[in-house]
């Protein structure tokens, strides 16, 4: 990963260094295994050769350097460690075992340790959603779907949504790390040609492990394709959220919008861009998480008890999944943290809407009111067309004398007092509409019915209720109980 | 593919029947060309032979009967058409040729005239996209980018761009086009062991192809593979467009919408919605391309002079694919044919841009009028930060009585004369911003030579003219002539 | 998906049929459920729309049409439905409920119920391979890593493998069932707008499902593709085994090969092929899976409370999905219940592996018998490659004379008795290598180092003994015993 | 990328060095692109810029320190410049440009220098294979279908093959690499807010570009889409060669083999092996050269005039894809260069499929014989089957007692005279198979048959000749003539 996608603490857990660390860590567990079970090795020899490789750091520049001669990064390993070993003592270090015995269990303990990274970033990130969920429990604001305008909600409604969603990924993330229990110290083909297995079992309950029975030479890819696939998922999920978050900082009328740096600048050419350059750049990021697990889950794919395609797969693209995991748990926590919120203009959209993010429950209304299904739904369709339908004709400028004189006009006439759904029906005053299929005749009929039914008070009193927070919100409360625990 | 998504064309090209008769003018061909050159066959015998097909049709239940018994269809066609023919002649039936020398001809056969299909539709769709860049040529809107209003342009420049992406991706089909030139009848492992490579030659020229000189016992799928992904980029691009679409579509105050029959139901709940679903469709059809067209690249993959891996994936992503891609093309020619274009709105966005469509001009023209770099940049910016600070207190309702008050005020105060930063630049009223880190002194400077530089009526008048479209749209033009070849 | 890999059960579930009954399912649990509170409908109305429905099935056809007319499949239902529906009670049908309340209790339905037909196939295949396991328990054979022959194992064990691979994938699947547990009623935009959440509790509770709270217009996708990527998993591990069985078929000397039904056509060319049609079909299986399985797992990604982005490609990938992996394990099944296994061949590859099997113990042995690290490693690498160096010199014909005359002598001489690293390092006949470093000198040192040491019997015994199974494959009992749970 | 896998060239190429050298090499096409066109610069500035930024090279810390402080990296490179530059000159500088401008020239030049680096190494590869072709013009081997034994050719065929192959691909990247010719310098949103037509066409002529008409605010990615997947497919058909030489290297015969360093390592536990570690890494870098590209595709959608998704992915995919792409050319040479070939082995296969590789000649003949198309199948089929049914009974061992007595009795008994088809067919001693469906009757019919026909000398010639390679391979010359042009 290039540096400026790279997470310090992801690094330093698939750094060379660490990775020879945990070589040695399997190779000293298996050893002291053998101890256990009285295996040919005895305590003193045990500790000579602890003591020697203890005393003698690991010289990563001599591994490479050796590496890149018999190309074959364990063995340069063993070569390397061994230099400080007795020569009587040598054979007792990696004896009986395949590269991969010492490697596998290295390969999972980094995977665990960077798991815990994004554990520690999320459950950051959660904690700051659920404060928003608090916060803007009466925020109002048009739910929106399609990008049209649907219901009323509260913002904190939507928060407590992302709260829930990003749950179902990190749990989906969290049942897959139970694959995580499992390694292997069986040997060239998984029979156990070099380590019995009472060794095996003792030297990875040392390492924090138990055995995977029925592994080969390696353990089976199929464990871990699950775990990159829920870190993308995790991924995709903050992604949908980002994705979110853009389309409600369109301008000209955000609802709300990423944090700006006092000396952040927009756009080269355009000083007044506020850019979601962040949230932006989380749909890259999940393009590349795709991508990554995809080429990790294709490493289940092998040749009888194993071949090496996985290898530089492995070595390149979890790390890469871990940073750009990591990467966009960081940034939306910048993001949600820091989100500039327009309440103002969350009201403005409602007004705008024109009554409509009630048109559900007007329909509902009038069926109770004793329209019929189809009537109800008609009703209301054509109330919201009206609403909607211009009274100044749209024209297109032939020229640019034309569009000229556009832009020098009052601007200011298109503002005037908005219509709503609320009165147009409840006052009879709907109109046939060129885009609906209702006939003259029809909109007349319904008008009269409309009339007369508000004209008892208490239907009017229903009829305006609808159209409150109060009412249209009422049922949040069941979701802040169940979602947050709380009353 | 499922029948809601299917096209009537593509599904009779990959149809059994339509294979069948591919593989039989196959066979045909390589008759007639051992024919010419008098290779064991004699005019008499080719005659009768062809006489004899064509009197009995091919059976498909007969054949799909056979096939399901021998799990070879190629082999159950040679029955099904052999029995037709005299003994004593069966022999120069297939003869020398193995399976894939008669299935390939035919297998890139449906492939080009799948592409056909493609072209019709693509053109049409050319054409729609043409006569809307003539159309609102004029038509002024904000261009944006990263989601917010940028400058200004046509909504005739924004159909120009699409018309070229869409270029560039049918070109980029048109060019893998190129590799439906060869095919192959070299047998079983690509040496002419039963057919010679003149006969080769002499056939494949009946059937409109050269030799593909290194064939195995099939075709390489690296020919392939760029059509494959060449549909799905204008799968891409055409999804891209669709996006561009529902931005625009978001309600309250959509720049352009979908085309909404007259009985058509928007949701069955909220009877207002009128709901992008037609290009929202698009995204999903682009998932499928991908998908499809991933597989396809896959089998290139294959072992030596071939393994059979890739036919299941042929028999079922090729047709999906063109499905697909035929299904966009249609939409799109819909929704682009049918597009309901609001110009009020445009405007009206432009106005509540603020004079900020303007801004890169602005810029450019401070620094022509003397100011440096950097200063003609925050001046800018701070007009613009100036212009969208709300005068209105944001608040947070803290309850649902707080949320209903908000609802039942008279909400015709969010409309009132908007600032332009025309105005507040020219007449030096810029104010300190708590987004920005210009420092009183700075911005009472900046306002004081501001104020004096727009003293000169000259300056005024440039300053003026860059807010117009005749100014801001002028180098349009050279699109239209170089996109349209037109003036 | 085309009719030749369609699995009828799948088939059935995904059917429009089906899917109409699973909707009009969840609107009469949803009206039994409101009936529950006392919720505006009585017993009577409930009982007089049920039998209505009852007694007029859905007409399939009417729907169809209506919902070309509409566009708009849900609300098409409820046209259909209410049709029988006296007038007045009209009004309790879908009642404050949208859409998607309805589908989607009824989507998650159908692939409950497509698992079903996966782990019932999923089972039998385990069966199948836990007999195989049982059944070729001693049946030796060379494991096989990079392809090159490593250590003895048996083939049961290699059935272990199998199965616990499949277990882990499976295993997987079985935990993403989870997510399948939840659905929602919860209306528009999810805050419960037309049903109370006491009634979702309820109606859901009638269908299987506890409520999702939280959940959008739509359940979130991030539940669903966990059981996508796992179904594709499944599907890879079964070509993973495929892989290895089609490395193990090939000719000259198969190990193991496809059943192969007695009409069936091998190749239209070539009539002695016997080829491994169905195991490449995996792979091409696999790359479809794979495909389906990204195309919906990009459903996560929508818009606010939901874009329609989802649902053309979950009608058509889902479905896929499910026949391509029951097609898969039916395959499978087939595969491995009639796999014919050829020992003679086993044992004649181990034969011809010249000791080269028990490479690893001969140098732990070694290492025993005071040889350091790596002497002993380049003693057995020496002999290794010994026995392995030709005796014949490699000519490369320059004529087609001279390759006439190649296949025309007596190639019985290719037969002669092989040599193992058995004898070589044991009688200390190691002899340079070009291939390898070691000198002259060096060889000559090992050589009379080796002969001496063996000269001891005891030494000798135990080099003898590490060349047999009842050695090489002792650790194995463990496998059996903690895998089949049997001893 | 990780520095095992990096490629030195194209690291120079992606550096940070690179990169503000060539948007430098923008700016300054743009001034003098302004000069000639007399737009406000004179001789005499553009000479004063040009010389204070020669004399003051970019410091690349000073840069990086002001982007993480601006959060934007070509204003940080602009600041970073001006520092140098007279005041009242600065204004020249980037002058009515957006960032991308200045950018996607240089990126463009970036790609196509990196392709330069991969067009190098694949002529290189090219001309080992047409080496190989001639060398091995003679060397018979069996051609493989679906892993089985086909018929005969000659390696050097093979290699053609793999020739024409990477042909396709090569190719397919030639005819992307056109798209290449384009770039823009239009401005913010596309329509030349800042820069004229006249300006970019002669700026981007110095910069070797033609105009893209109709870009945005950046260059439509369908331009890059195909460049990356044609490096992928470059990988994919290397890795297709790749996976035929691991099949081709399996032990125990392999025909040939990866080269093996002096010093190389095979396993740290089994030191016997020579293990494909090369080719199997082709497989893995395929894995990742499909993510790339993949992810490189779906920067193809933006939001409108664009937004900055694609930048992150672009940043890390296209320098790994082609560190990738040079990486499995490099290997590739090394591999092929250096490829060991058996023709002992190719030579002991052909013996051992006892003259299957005629078998579809041997068909023919008998169709030509007299025998019809179903009979003529059959009969060679059953020899096939006859020939490879072995007389030694297939046991499979109950206990290690059982297995360890195979392993130490005389396993020469394998070797034994091999019966061909050529002499079971041509004497009439075809047999009953169990596996095939072949009466006793119809067998016996058959052999007498075929013995009459063979008592005939002219008859037994015609057979014997379609078992040699110069009958065989007479029909390669037109592939060597066609793919090489030689004779």
């Amino acid at each position: 990963m290039i540096d400026r996608y790279k997470d310090l603490d992801i690094n330093k857990i698939w750094s060379d260094k660490n990775k020879l660390f945990l070589w040695l860590r399997t190779e000293m567990a298996v050893m002291h295994a053998r101890l256990h079970f009285k295996d040919e090795i005895s305590w003193e020899d045990y500790e000579r050769i602890k003591r020697s490789l203890e005393e003698n750091p690991i010289d990563i520049e001599w591994w490479k350097a050796k590496d890149k001669e018999i190309h074959h990064d364990l063995n340069a390993f063993i070569q390397e460690r061994i230099r400080f070993m007795p020569k009587e003592l040598r054979k007792y270090f990696h004896q009986g075992m395949t590269s991969y015995d010492t490697e596998e269990p290295a390969f999972v303990k980094m995977i665990k340790d960077s798991i815990k990274i994004v554990e520690r970033h999320y459950f950051e990130l959660e904690k700051i959603i659920k404060e928003m969920a608090m916060k803007y429990r009466y925020t109002i604001m048009n739910g929106r779907t399609h990008g049209q305008e649907a219901e009323m909600q509260s913002f904190g409604k939507r928060c407590l949504t992302w709260l829930q969603d990003l749950r179902i990924s990190f749990r989906n993330l969290r049942k897959s790390k139970e694959n995580l229990r499992f390694s292997k110290l069986s040997g060239a083909i998984g029979n156990y040609g070099g380590v019995t297995p009472a060794i095996e079992t003792k030297a990875l309950k040392f390492l924090g492990f138990k055995p995977q029975y029925g592994a080969t030479q390696i353990m089976p890819r199929e464990l871990y394709a699950p775990i990159a696939q829920g870190l993308s998922q995790i991924v995709a999920t903050i992604n949908k959220i980002a994705l979110t978050i853009r389309l409600g900082a369109r301008s000209g009328r955000p609802i709300y919008q990423e944090p700006f740096a006092k000396k952040q600048t927009g756009s080269s050419a355009m000083p007044h861009k506020k850019n979601t350059i962040s949230t932006e750049q989380m749909e890259g990021m999940y393009r590349m998480a795709k991508a990554y697990a995809m080429a990790i889950m294709e490493n289940i794919q092998t040749w009888e008890e194993r071949a090496i395609e996985q290898s530089c797969v492995e070595r390149v693209c979890w790390p890469d999944l871990f940073h750009v995991t990591i990467r966009v748990l960081k940034v939306m926590k910048r993001v949600l943290g820091g989100l500039v919120v327009y309440p103002n203009n969350m009201l403005q959209e409602i007004y705008e809407s024109r009554g409509c993010y009630a048109s559900s429950h007007a329909k509902e209304i009038l069926k109770q009111l004793g329209f019929d299904f189809n009537e109800a739904y008609r009703i209301v369709q054509l109330a919201a067309f009206n609403v909607f339908e211009s009274a100044r004709e749209e024209r297109f400028p032939k020229s640019f004398d034309d569009a000229d004189k556009l832009i020098t006009m009052d601007l200011n006439v298109f503002y005037k007092k908005l219509v709503s759904i609320k009165e147009i029906i409840s006052e009879g005053n709907s109109k046939v509409s060129l885009q609906l299929s209702a006939t003259k005749e029809e909109v007349q009929n319904w008008n009269n019915k409309l009339r007369e039914v508000f004209q008892h008070s208490e239907n009017l009193e229903l009829w305006s209720k609808i159209f409150l927070p109060s009412y249209l919100l009422r049922n949040e409360d069941t979701l802040y109980r169940r979602i947050l625990r709380i009353t």
